[in-house]
């Protein structure tokens, strides 16, 4: 593959790295993945974490690889510190906020991405986001609006173009797990909880959580005595507090949504839960592949340099 | 001790076990404490650590030793499952409901108090506490208006004299726990949390739980944001947490509230917190002792049998 290879992007999670070879007319040559993410390193292993994956790659080529990288790389306890731009901002301006580790192999060149922040009494942080949300804007002409990306810490911004306006994050995919495995609630998921009626139990809990985002605290407790009372099973008391966790959420941001549709990024089978939701209060959800997201958003990164 | 004492009343919670003797006038002639908790024992387990409680009491009697209970004893995972009384009911029914355990030794004569139950899709279970709200009756002649138990879990009940008309239970002590063991916030409280910061953090996030109780999946995520940004220390990430739990709680509940002294049974620094984020909406909140009110519930759940 000498010389056929332009440049590499690189999505480094804290779970997974996952770089992409693109060539000179934007295609995509290669695809490596490595389950090395931020998580799992120390600072100093990142260096060899990525030679290791572009070994071969750099080797073949006369000239330094030029690798650009989003995701918790750049985090405080990642590889090297990216500084937050500060929303609302263009994410045009990410390539110019990047930094550029060392490495003791000159032949492959990183550069990390930073994420963005937003203070003023609404403190909040993103890292790889952002540069999804820009892939978005470069594959969605003229989009303004609401985005949603669910996750364990699901990002909900307003995008104008590829402006940032403001963001906020629901805690949405921790709070089922850390409910389902430590709270009272786990004695109601003591079996099957992938059964018929996980459906229903979906269902039951997005209408309770849109028609009630603020009684939150107080539903929650319903799993356990509607599984003491009532004899649900755990199937349903899991879609159930699935269910409302979402709808909870969806609801709490009813305001921003309206009528949209609103482009969700993230798994297919949660970005599938969300569309669900969504329809229930007559908006709509989109899901994007997240994947095409990100590479967009890479490769607009680096064609906007200042 | 022989003869003064009449019968036993005990508050046989998940965590201890507690006994008063009460004399033929009423008063208390001994106090005993075990930490032999429903949460301890198995089923079989019961007998023996009641009756090594009372032994030297009941010894000391020609007859049998009449012993009243409420509390986790009565579950279903404890010793005899005492079945609920469903809400809206008269808690003078209490004794009516109540079941009676075998006991190997004869001078011991123990009946277990039903919990409560509301159906009809407001799931919910209390055990224990519907004696409390008996003695809170018995105590305050005239007393109609919503209780607070803040604790584990937080009961909030409409008390009409002896009625209970309906109940709630917030996951917020509980809550609090498991977001600040098990999730991404631990990492905002590794240091003091109890420093002077706390006051500052508590008074913010009450503040913004009040407001926006419907934000709370969202504003969770702002205390690890505001650590992020802002070095906001433990302490005060500490006193954000607890305040914006106990904020949205109450927020969520205002329409019962309204500007009204609620009474309050639960330990007194927890009491102390939510009559502090009571007064920040014009109502208050006035600490009753837990104990006194504990035995006044057993006193007249005895008294109205039917």
């Amino acid at each position: 593959m000498t010389e056929i290879v332009d440049w590499v992007a690189v999505d480094w999670g804290t779970s997974n790295l996952r770089a992409w070879g693109i060539g000179p007319n934007g295609a995509v040559v290669f695809e490596k993945t490595s389950p090395k993410g931020m998580g799992k390193l120390a600072r100093a292993d990142f260096p060899a974490a990525l030679t290791e994956l572009l070994d071969e790659v750099s080797s073949a080529r006369s000239g330094p690889l030029e690798v650009l990288i989003c995701g918790m790389a750049g985090a405080r306890q990642g590889w090297l510190e990216a500084p937050y731009l500060e929303a609302p901002t263009d994410l045009r301006g990410l390539l110019d906020g990047a930094v550029r580790p060392e490495m003791p192999d000159a032949r492959i060149a990183p550069a990390i991405l930073p994420g963005v922040c937003q203070k003023a009494g609404a403190d909040n942080v993103m890292r790889g986001e952002e540069t999804q949300l820009l892939g978005l804007a470069a594959l969605t002409a003229g989009f303004s609006g609401v985005v949603c990306m669910p996750g364990t810490h699901s990002k909900w911004a307003q995008l104008s173009g590829t402006r940032i306006e403001h963001f906020s994050t629901a805690m949405t995919g921790e709070m089922f797990e850390v409910l389902r495995t430590h709270s009272v609630l786990r004695h109601s998921f003591d079996g099957d909880l992938d059964g018929p009626a996980r459906a229903d139990g979906f269902a039951a809990g997005a209408a309770a959580g849109l028609e009630h985002p603020e009684q939150l605290l107080g539903t929650l407790f319903q799993v356990r005595a509607g599984s003491l009372l009532s004899g649900r099973q755990p199937d349903w008391c899991a879609g159930y507090l699935s269910g409302l966790l979402i709808g909870t959420e969806i609801g709490s941001n009813r305001h921003l949504i309206g009528q949209q549709a609103v482009p969700l990024i993230g798994s297919p089978a949660l970005c599938a839960l969300y569309a669900q939701v969504l329809g229930m209060i007559g908006a709509s959800g989109e899901a994007r592949d997240a994947t095409e997201i990100v590479l967009a958003g890479l490769k607009a990164a680096r064609s906007f340099v200042a």
